[in-house]
């Protein structure tokens, strides 16, 4: 946060991570050849060439913004990593730990001591060592608890207090607060005296003498306007405010409808408390929109690329277990019509073509509607209109995709009947997977739960299960 | 852009669109009344009632900033979501326009005619024409180009030439320029008469007589140095600069890293073009990851949730048409093995566990690397490393599931052949899951194709056939 801008331009970070893979290249050939040809007299050379390198290594990597650096590390094997970061220089650490994935921090916090820890963590603001606090371990904690001075270890208890996704986890402590009774001139002599602003600080926030917000002063006021007007003539007196307790995901969509760049956070009796800036919102973002892809692609959480298989196992063996339960149990639902397959065997090669465009288009409901009350876009009054309009398009769907399947079954076995079932199939796994695209949803929302979580393995199963039944329950009912 | 932040904290939103829901609602039950009864005295009362919610509305709708106006619009039905929309004042029209999603856009620009467009349009900024040009008729953009005095007509010829996700379609014009030879005193002065400053600015950008940019001062360092300096002194004379043709998710990943509020856009010669700010990268990743979500969920585009079945059909039926022809594939598969299934009927049951598994696995993998792709944590030169883990993760799968399946099928028909079978065919299968799910993001990023798109597709495509054909295939082998 404190750090200015890298100064280069977006190829070039490339361009450091091939430049320390090279170095890191060159260092192993000399080890490699050192062992290979057993030359203990070649020590010395060994040696020089090696701490040559590392000189090296520490001159490229001294300039580099620590989100450079976290790329770096992210994309380097377990072992290049972790000679980089013995190379990190100290008071760098905390910033950079920041910055990486959740999955190489934790490779990288296993690697130093709890001196090293706490003094990595010390060097950041409180809301930074609250954001990291969950990978540190108890004791770690405590001392640098007990190393910061009173108001910033408030500050830190009141980050720590809050839930993750929350205002409260994403906002910070660097707001900078005015009287509305001062004149511009008395705020632009204390302004000069702080040297430097905090980074995006583009409002400095008014408030009375209990804290009470009254208002925003917007530095680009401040430069426009005569600095003999008081702050209250300035100011601007409402806008968006933001609660602790407020989902994130609300203030982002704040943000983004209003082109914020920072904005006030007040507790409930409207006294300011904190601030929160767009690159914290920015990272949220990116961050539920990571989570998002990962689940559902079925990966519990983000994943160090360089992982060991037993690692990645432990990421992804849960969605795996659940999809396995579900695909046991239409398995038993095809054995209950073995019978009618050993009768009509053409049945086991159709019937996963009508399980599976139900599970498509369930999911195509299932992602429209969890989006929609993502977005606040559902009323409780449309939800009839929005039922009705689903069985719409999975009639639709229905009469065309199964009117063309029903008559490719027809032609491949020479059956009309068999198309028949194919086709009457195929329309009713439709409305099945349209009625539990909208159903699921509801229900989780309706009950308050996050109506994303699992709703698209819910509606596969649900559509699998009742596809195959569907299908060889018509073929028993019909053909045999 | 120019609008300052809306006066309301973030649970009005769904208050604004409560009252406007209930002033249609009013309205509209004194319509039916008068309807039922058929009393044509009544119409005068009618009229007026009719009137004065007209009156209500538009005192509602007035003070609401652009962006809540266009929520409301989305969430509201078609026909009640004209009727608001035909009371928006004109000059706001463009405005909104820009705020609301694609499919809800299309709806709104369908009632205006040409005149009205033309108006809508030319009430913007160039920049934001150039957004807006896609969905606008042919003739309608030639009459807002017309109508733009000359400058404004090269920006707005200028940002319709870059491609849709490229900097240069993102950037604005709206950058304050200043010389580094005068002092922070002219600068200042300068920025007074200006009245008012462009949103999103944090900085100001340093040019010489040939516009190329010599560095940018930040207004926070503007404000606490002293007025005398000249700005070559305060300002930082390198920093991020983006070129128009940079692909906007490398601008978006810089302004994450460095946390940016603002960035130059300059050209090859290093002459300032425009300014990328973060409210548009914010934008952007939306879009973005909006876009992947709809795409992973089978939907072509954003669903105006009030849309027509027709029209939902033609937005969903190309990803169900892809995945029935491969089912219709994994289906042609089964049925070279139907004597099989014929004498051991059992097959058709077990047969989706085995290809669900390696669909499931393949995604697992495909979905970690096409992320650390767009990342660019993979180099190269790491390729051998990463199949080397996939297929261990794949080999661990085997092993326990493949295991526990195995048994658990050999129980439940008392055949250990089957059960082994069913054990080896899983393994195989997760094995060509993982191969698959590193080779076909592989070999789009060789040839430079986006990884993402559609992959997951293909490895369902493999793994469905494939797995149908593994186990279907040793059970011929081994059981029969």
């Amino acid at each position: 946060m404190t750090d200015a801008p890298a100064r280069l331009e977006v190829e070039s970070l490339q361009e450091n991570l091939r430049a320390v893979q090279d170095v890191l290249r060159r260092q192993h050939v000399v080890e490699s050849l050192v062992q290979r040809q057993d030359m203990p007299r070649h020590e010395l050379v060994e040696q020089l060439v090696h701490k040559q390198h590392l000189a090296e290594l520490k001159t490229r990597l001294e300039p580099l913004h620590p989100a450079d650096l976290a790329y770096i590390l992210e994309a380097l094997p377990q072992e290049e990593r972790l000679q980089v970061w013995a190379l990190v220089r100290a008071g760098r650490e905390g910033e950079i730990l920041l910055e990486v994935s959740d999955a190489v921090r934790e490779t990288l916090i296993a690697t130093m001591d709890p001196k090293e820890l706490v003094a990595a963590a010390g060097a950041l603001e409180a809301d930074e060592i609250a954001d990291l606090a969950p990978d540190l371990p108890e004791n770690v904690i405590e001392d640098v608890i007990r190393a910061l001075p009173q108001e910033e270890r408030e500050q830190l208890r009141a980050a720590m207090s809050y839930e993750e996704g929350t205002v409260g986890a994403l906002m910070d402590f660097e707001q900078i607060t005015v009287r509305e009774d001062v004149t511009l001139e008395v705020v632009t002599r204390y302004l000069r005296r702080l040297d430097e602003l905090p980074g995006h600080t583009d409002q400095l926030f008014v408030v009375d003498r209990e804290q009470k917000l009254r208002g925003t002063l917007p530095l680009a006021r401040l430069i426009v306007t005569d600095l003999e007007s008081e702050v209250l003539a300035a100011m601007v007196p409402e806008g968006v405010k933001l609660h602790p307790e407020d989902p994130a995901e609300d203030a982002a969509q704040a943000f983004e409808r209003y082109d914020l760049v920072s904005a006030p956070v007040v507790d409930h009796f409207g006294r300011l408390v904190g601030r929160l800036t767009v690159d914290a919102v920015v990272d949220h973002i990116r961050e539920k929109s990571a989570e998002t892809q990962l689940a559902e692609g079925g990966l519990a959480k983000e994943e160090d690329i360089f992982a060991t298989a037993w690692a990645s196992f432990r990421n992804r063996w849960s969605w795996l277990a659940v999809n396995l339960v579900t695909a046991f149990v239409a398995s038993r639902v095809i054995s209950l019509f073995e019978g009618s397959i050993g009768q009509l065997v053409a049945l086991a090669a159709l019937m996963p073509i009508v399980a599976g465009i139900g599970g498509n288009s369930g999911n195509q409901t299932i992602t429209m509607i969890v989006r929609a009350l993502a977005l606040g876009q559902i009323q409780a009054t449309y939800w009839p209109k929005l039922v009705a309009k689903e069985l719409g398009v999975a009639t639709l769907n229905g009469v065309i995709w199964g009117g063309i399947l029903g008559i490719a079954t027809w032609m491949l076995y020479d059956n009309v009947a068999l198309g028949g079932v194919m086709a009457l199939a195929m329309l009713l796994t439709l409305l099945l997977g349209a009625g539990m695209g909208v159903l699921i949803p509801y229900l989780r929302a309706r009950f308050e739960r996050d109506p994303a979580v699992g709703s698209s393995v819910l509606v596969t199963a649900c559509t699998d299960s009742g596809g195959f039944f569907i299908f060889l329950g018509l073929a028993t009912l019909f053909l045999l």
